[in-house]
């Protein structure tokens, strides 16, 4: 498999709004974008850091999986996607290493990229997801 | 406050030889150094993706702080630690804006990185570092 650099790095928040204002205001970075992913049931907004993207995560469902996130955990650090050339080919060998797969095929995430998650239980607790920017 | 990039990202892990095995044998990264650092009762291991360093984390003692959140919260993202030029500027406006800080100045981290880590109180959940490389 062949990861090129840390795509994003998603941070489940209560307010977006508010925590927008930290990440300009405190951090001096600055929002690019702000996108709904419906079937996510979050409103997303994204921040550049070099290579990286922070991609803060809003539910807009408590029975969403990033509501469910907050009430278990609190706010925090959510996920972390890696930038992967060949997405498909990626998930047929990590099936066969014996990863589980959230996702056996690769979905559209925001901004349009191939996504996929992993399952924590294979990836010592942290929520994996990989990424492919097919329009590149 | 200027921040370049994500320096590293901390995963509090088990068993640091087993998930090491785990990010070169499956995610097909290289883990290029093995640390330890004392006062922080952790054993490190590093590994490079583009501009940004994944510090896997193995407590030495069960009370140091990543022996404490392995036990509350089990294995996972730890910290985010930025790149940022002038560490000490940034300490001072970020007290100036009112961000509870865990180190007052500049310590002394790992790979002789000076380090301060903000409270996650202040930082919407994410422990959150900033790292100067005063060698470069």
């Amino acid at each position: 498999m062949e990861l090129s650099h840390i795509e994003h790095i998603g941070i489940a928040v209560k307010d977006l709004k508010q925590t927008i204002k930290y990440y300009e205001d405190v951090l001096g970075l600055k929002c690019y974008a702000i996108e709904e992913v419906k079937d996510q049931r979050v409103k997303t907004a994204f921040f550049m850091l070099g290579q990286t993207k922070i991609e803060l995560l809003e539910s807009t469902d408590k029975e969403g999986p990033i509501g469910k996130f907050i009430e278990k955990k609190g706010e925090g650090i959510h996920h972390l996607a890696f930038a992967v050339n060949g997405i498909n080919s990626a998930l047929v060998e990590l099936k066969e290493k014996g990863i589980q797969l959230v996702d056996q095929n690769p979905r559209k995430g925001a901004e349009g990229l191939d996504i996929a998650f992993l399952h924590p239980k294979s990836t010592h607790g942290v929520l994996t997801e990989l990424c492919e920017n097919k329009n590149k």
